[in-house]
């Protein structure tokens, strides 16, 4: 990455700001933050602050001892930066730099540090980018839809990987351990997420792992991620130990049907809603439509989940390098769940799936 | 942790709020939920909130698909749950359950959930809990103690552990890697960093770890921690690979004495920053305190930095059972830094250590 492509996204979204009638944005911590500048100091208490705005160069106010981090920051030319140390009130410094206006503060800003901020400036007033303005990081480039492609190959190796293993008789703590391992094997540098959910708990679609034992005839879902090369991957397969019953292999081949009709409804143009429309009508057909209790998607890229979100009400137009996930689901409480989930990007004439694991029903031991 | 620890958490934090004059709480996902409920989901888009007010149950609204999860929380005995589905409007569900009047919110809650209540409450006002309240997990209990020592006795173990392995030769990020394997090995489910700042990288506090080559004749600043059993660990101790120098013998030296003269002024009634100004004086005094360029330290507990903060201006005073970092460091740009840093704990009398890993000058191979 060169410092001109952050100077070019900082441009961008100055633009963006521009255009809503904005004086600026502001960023704390977070993807926002890499995205700007490539400065990366997790979220804390200590204020770290990007500010941009019309007519002045960027403004990076860092804490005193994370000065030498942003210094080495791969976007940090063209930024003033300015630092505080430790007993200082780093909100007066903030308010020192923000001009009287609207400005967009990224979603994932703490209460706190807006707050402070809203109390240390009299005149400027806040509003959280994710509602004022089109979402920053929504369109990838051409090198970002490379390593979200490398990052969904490490997790399709996975799951070839972990359908080898055994399943029953072993907890599913035991197999969300494979998965944090097989992730890493295949090139993960971080794993974020390794649900494995048999049998009635696969019916919780935020279900982590447990010590239940995974026994003959559940159902398993196994929905696992992480970040590669900085970009997130995310995939879910739901698996069988041993043959499936005919209600688990119905309810599978409804959701692949849901997940397939979601999939060939993408295309520029399209609103993100009607991608959910389209597998929800699917299962409701199929008569399953109150228990298929999420969204069919969400963005994908430096966050697992960012925008724009499958879902109705979402009007956002899909463009081509968008990205995002195709995971409908259907579960039955008490009994098991079965999704299936790919990362897509739109292409300039339809879309491409990220993953390629197999979305045939499998058999595990 | 049974059911009626969280009430008693819930009661505390209510009169607190009452004691403030406010007219409750509202609490988004991270450790203060975890705290008051016990319910850990990450902090994502979709709206999970705890709302606590006078003259009625407490309320967790929860989105459909985390319900099964919220219901399986050890501390959700007693609240009442609600759940919304995604495409409907979380915030306007809220704002039916929030009388009007002014709440504190937990200081993690993102800016989007934050000015989105905002907008659907035009009688509520929102204020950070970190400024509006005293620190409500500030006071450990006997069991939260226990863990956080086993926590401090697995990277004291990673320690002794590391300094047994060739530094020279080696980069920084397979130190880095080793330090992640060791607090795993050592009981951790969760590592949270692992710096490794050997020669001039040790000179920024929050280096992460580089490529570059460990050489003979580095001082190597390692400061790294994790999750055990649910609270953090955190230690620094900084090694010489061969033996130091004369300059560097005297920094250690002159660390050394300032972090055992915090130790010594902590005690019940102290305020935090007293710690701070005990360490800052030795570290004046010899001649580096320009170069001491943050905090003494910091609370910790389910989260790693957390009130109260040993900084000049926290003039919280201490209790006994809080806990929290104390680590003065002494940077010198473009040569090396050193930090020492154990967690205390305030006793009745004084205080203990929760790390016991030898503050000896360490020479590594």
């Amino acid at each position: 990455m060169t410092p001109g492509r952050f100077e070019q996204r900082r441009e961008r979204a100055l633009a963006a700001a521009r255009e809503a009638n904005l004086a600026g944005l502001v960023v704390t911590p977070g993807p926002d933050l890499a995205y700007l500048t490539g400065h990366t100091p997790p979220p804390l208490e200590r204020l770290t602050l990007l500010v941009l705005a019309g007519g002045r160069d960027p403004v990076l106010l860092v804490p005193e001892l994370e000065r030498p981090a942003a210094e080495s920051a791969p976007g940090v030319a063209g930024l003033e930066l300015a630092s505080w140390n430790d007993g200082e009130d780093p909100y007066a410094l903030a308010a020192r730099v923000l001009r009287a206006g609207r400005y967009a503060v990224n979603d994932q800003t703490w209460a706190s540090h807006l707050l402070a901020l809203e109390l240390a400036t009299a005149d400027c007033l806040f509003v959280a980018a994710g509602r004022a303005l089109p979402p920053l990081r929504a369109v990838k480039d051409d090198d970002e839809i490379q390593r979200l492609r490398s990052a969904g190959r490490g997790a399709d190796e996975a799951f070839g990987d972990v359908v080898r293993l055994p399943f029953a008789g072993r907890r599913e703590v035991d197999v969300a351990a494979d998965l944090d391992r097989l992730l890493r094997e295949r090139g993960h540098e971080r794993v974020e997420f390794t649900i494995v959910g048999s049998g009635p708990n696969g019916a919780s679609p935020h279900h982590g792992a447990s010590e239940r034992r995974i026994a003959p005839g559940d159902a398993v879902v196994l929905d696992f991620g992480g970040v590669a090369g900085g970009y997130c991957s995310d995939i879910t397969r739901t698996v069988f130990v041993g043959e499936p019953d005919e209600e688990q292999r119905r309810v599978y081949d409804v959701v692949r049907a849901a997940q397939q009709a979601a999939f060939e409804a993408v295309r520029p143009g399209v609103a993100a809603q009607d991608v959910d429309r389209a597998a929800r009508a699917v299962i409701v057909e199929a008569g399953y439509g109150d228990r298929f209790v999420h969204r069919t998607g969400h963005g994908i890229g430096l966050e697992v989940h960012e925008p724009p979100y499958i879902v109705e009400g979402d009007e956002t137009r899909l463009r081509a390098g968008m990205t995002f996930s195709d995971e409908p689901g259907i579960y039955l409480p008490g009994r098991f769940g079965v999704r299936i989930e790919d990362q897509v990007v739109v292409t300039g004439g339809g879309a491409e799936r990220l993953n390629e694991a197999s979305r045939e029903l499998t058999v595990v031991a």
